[in-house]
């Protein structure tokens, strides 16, 4: 087992490397019936795409996605959806620096001890490039949720020390950071310049929400809501926490300041504040799903770094290629494909819950 | 699927509600030949059995952990390891007024929406008892991993605003808040005295480690050795944030900064600093593993508080009964319970990655 | 992974030893709201117990099931239900030899092989006292199915050479030997009579049959309803071989002569024939669905047998004790339970299939 | 969850379509270093491939299978292998005879009643093309076990009513038909020429070898060696039943006849006979695994059958194209394919059932 398969039913099994022939993902377990083809898919992919700002790489790759299978006459068909993407920058490259260089803060020490040798062209699979595949398969999940009612977003919190102050969701597609709010964002911009100017790069914070979830969603014991999401975005390269709601803020709080009192509002259950972050006991409890990621800054930096060789001898790396300087706010989209697959999956897991919908279900004649 | 199965090769699956008659797990996957007993097991259950001391609740439960099976003459034979503890006390109680009113801070509304009804004695499966089921499994996979020469322990970090500053490992098992520095417990105690007093309760933060690891543990993309534990830790009740290494600092810090060179310390490969937390591109690096996670304050508090009821109608709960006024220091052995099930399971994942360790294996004649 | 655990959402973990303290099961996803109790468990675990008959054991144990969790107040809770028989009938016997020695026709070389050692009483793991875990799952997984108006029964098709002739439902229960024929079973009788006195036993024929499944329960591909139930019947000790509707006949057909014709019967799909066995492309037909699974005799004989020791020595065993001359009998309702535990889960896999359904369902407000 | 998914740790996830774009799979849990491709996989895939003699469909498809991922300078990395063949004849045709109308035999009517609409063309996920995707897995899995020592092969048992009379290895390959024996397939031509001539097809039995296994693989309850082959058996398309061994015929013996004494031949231990298929208890016994398959006739046959439509109306069906006379022949390196997933999974499983061979691995210094 890679560990290259996630979910239960709605279950994704993601491929590729780097500089391989292609990436690609296969879905077993997406409903028929849901109106599918590649511009849905695309759309997210050209969020995720490289070189769409100077905050991006270089590479200029179309990232076009095609599907190969599950989908007739524009409606998936319940069988599995496998979708590709080939890469067309595969220009060959001096590897040399980095084919027996062990550079900080990435896989290839790892990879080397674990496997014995490794696709060094580019870090092989475990290239931010590799979540490509994650934003295809969530493309499709988010069309399934979009079918439900639920809505799913991310954007960047943070970069470095500059946070978003005011939320304007329609900033978030409209500047090149993916911030909530313009005036941070020019900050961060400038933040950004400097560290680029230096060859250096920056970390920041992402936050997600997802709204519309019927109650009770998540199961109560190990694949609790928040559980789950927790997997799925820190299985994100560079990902180094999660929290939600309140989040670490909760430990410094005592029980009459953190718990949220349930009200009615406008005839429905609510919490007055949502310091859980819309989960309680691992099950949504009505409120929006609210989590926030630290990411590290980009390690792959330009500045000559210390570091070690295959020999286990002490040497100096010097990185060059396209590198973003930051991975925020191309993450971004990843990040809510990776909260759509692991919510769509917990939403159909939680269909076999109760034996009176299951007896509606069946009676209603499949 | 309730979700209450853990693992791929060492998979536990837990059962049981507070006021049931017992509860329990089933281990199925536990290699053949590790000495096994009651004691071994029954070391670290005592650790988060409740009244230890005044801090935990006044339940006097001897919590006596009984071996049904995959035992034989003190060695487990490669069979399903069934525990099972019964529950003692289970006096009849009034509540009334639990029962159709939701508290704060529970699973009891997502229960009640998901399931149409609920066990609502003492929390019935969301309660933390639960965690009984957890610690017996973490003891079987840690007597596991002691054969590997794998350690992990976990402790207080912090109670509220107190932080530990120094760190004596012997002081942890020596204080009734489980924390690494004597003064630091001191005056935390003090803190949670003055929230006893008003009927309060306070949140925390749990610090685990992981050392002995081999490097290469961990799976590239979704099974991520940082992802597996942050699903295992965030599955335990009251969690509401996991970070590693440098955890939500890094997103503040430049990649010059963060990134740890490697370096050849006493002829072995190593990490200046471990920012990373002992783990990069999802493997363990050789570094100790290092992770923190925040609990919220015990949600059942002796203050009235403003809820709804089943009715959909604001209405106030006094909660009465038996409650830790803090969760933290029982959870410390819960924490290292996850980590370890967790753990185990990706190093046997892990042995199958290698087509020349498969031959060597084969070989040598199982 | 010790292969204890079976079913993917209706998910079921047994475990226990044939002379160990119990042997029991965990069902991780029984819907919530099923009325559960020990009388309808313990109805199944009396067809199974030994004793009964003649023709079975003499073992006088009471086999009494214990629900330890997941019901409440008559109603199975959505959370796992634990189910235990404790075993009464524990005398310490003498095992020299076989402790040392491979029993023909059993697992005994193969254990020893696999995990260096074994539990050697009774057979351990590997013996027909394991199928009472099964068998308490399997009834909690028919009143499930109970609810959706499925029925799955099962009957001895033949002993040796005697086969029914005739089918008479009421009979199954009525005669020893669970043969839907009364004159079948006095002939059998004589054969098994015949077999005892000599110290020998006899094999025989299990059918089973599923009706009021809906049409397309199944997945196309690997979890085709087919493949599903020959894991799940296969996985049965003493099993050799398991066919559907016309079985190994297809393989003498000619296309025409199998095919089915589909008709319209009472304004209702079906086919003329029932050939395919209430399966089509791994999805149920309409039809009811008929398995036949083929039992070897007990290998536990009195017959004085050659065989090889642990130290590779050629040697003779006579084995002694109370050994069921046949197994078919007792193992109907074992047939049964494994059937309805797998045909439930693909029921409740199935309900995902559809995006129209699953809109449906959440519509309607969960 | 469309169950085009199978295994656990070597876990293979198929898609594609008949009349689609492309078909593949992409296995995860390959382990690295074996080496692998284009010409090794596609060696089986001509053996699958139509048109290899007058028994097989006329499509002139090339089936060249391209490797996308997870190899690199000729060897597995470890990461996911995505292999795919694009589908190179797809003339569009006319399907308005078998579009709203339910070909008997095939899973047309399950597939509408499942999903609600189809992909109607040639079967689509249904169809036998599907297993080109299995084959492909299958020969990664059988480059791994060459490794090991395990010989998986198949061939085909009898053809109607023709039985293979002797066995010469070689033949298998040499005949059309994959017989072990050159007479019996002369006849068994005749045979066919018949059914062809008059628009029929016919059924066989494949029988499936697998030697060179360690004693002990497979797990003991629910995950035997022969319910796991059972399941990957039954999942190819056109199996009715699959038996071990003796098989069937176990039924009709006593014990002493059936029971295989354990003999040391040549200092090594083994059966006398091998009724038991080289499987007991579930696991290897040291001798040859031996099954077989019951194929039913292909269904699609140009004899004009009756069956209803869409409209729930009975009507007349005359299928057109090209389809085998027989599945068989071709079926055999699909038999071989799933033989060789199944117990390669198992082989990866087999590592973790020992703490003392645990220990040794990773004291080996992976």
């Amino acid at each position: 087992m890679s560990g290259s398969v996630f979910g239960n039913i709605f279950k994704i099994s993601t491929w590729g490397e780097s500089h391989g022939k292609a990436l690609g993902v296969v879905i077993d377990g997406c409903p028929a019936g849901v109106e599918l083809n590649e511009e849905i898919i695309q759309k997210d992919m050209d969020r995720r795409k490289p070189g769409a700002s100077k905050y991006g790489t270089k590479r200029s790759e179309g990232d076009k996605v095609q599907i190969l299978s599950g989908v007739f006459e524009g409606k998936t068909t319940g069988t599995p959806i496998s979708l590709v993407v080939f890469n067309e920058d595969q220009r060959s490259r001096d590897y040399s620096n980095i084919m027996n260089v062990y550079r900080p803060g990435h896989a290839d020490f790892g990879f080397d001890s674990k496997y014995g040798f490794r696709d060094y062209r580019g870090g092989g699979r475990s290239s931010g490039r590799e979540t490509a595949a994650r934003v295809a398969a969530g493309a499709v999940a988010k069309a399934c949720l979009k079918e439900l009612g639920v809505d799913i977003f991310a954007f960047t919190r943070s970069v470095g020390k500059v946070s978003c102050e005011t939320f304007d969701r329609d900033e978030i597609t409209a500047n090149p950071l993916c911030m909530s709010d313009r005036e941070a964002c020019e900050k961060a911009a400038a933040l950004m310049d400097d560290a680029m100017k230096n060859g250096d790069s920056v970390g920041g914070v992402i936050e997600g929400r997802i709204s519309g979830l019927p109650v009770g969603i998540g199961e109560t014991v190990f694949d609790k809501l928040d559980a789950v999401l927790a997997k799925a975005i820190m299985s994100i390269g560079a990902v180094k926490g999660i929290e939600f709601g309140a989040g670490f803020s909760v430990a410094l709080l005592r029980g009459s300041e953190n718990n949220d009192p349930f009200v009615i509002r406008e005839g429905k259950p609510e919490k007055a504040a949502n310091n859980s972050g819309g989960i309680l006991g691992g099950m949504s409890d009505g409120n929006e799903v609210v989590f926030r990621a630290a990411f590290k800054p980009t390690p792959s930096i330009l500045i000559p770094q210390k570091t070690i060789n295959r020999n286990m001898e002490e040497t100096e790396i010097v990185i060059k290629g396209r590198h973003d300087p930051i991975i925020v706010p191309r993450a971004v989209v990843v990040v809510e494909s990776m909260a759509a697959v692991a919510v769509f999956d917990l939403m159909l897991m939680n269909m076999s819950s109760r034996m009176d919908n299951i007896k509606n279900f069946y009676n209603k004649g499949v």
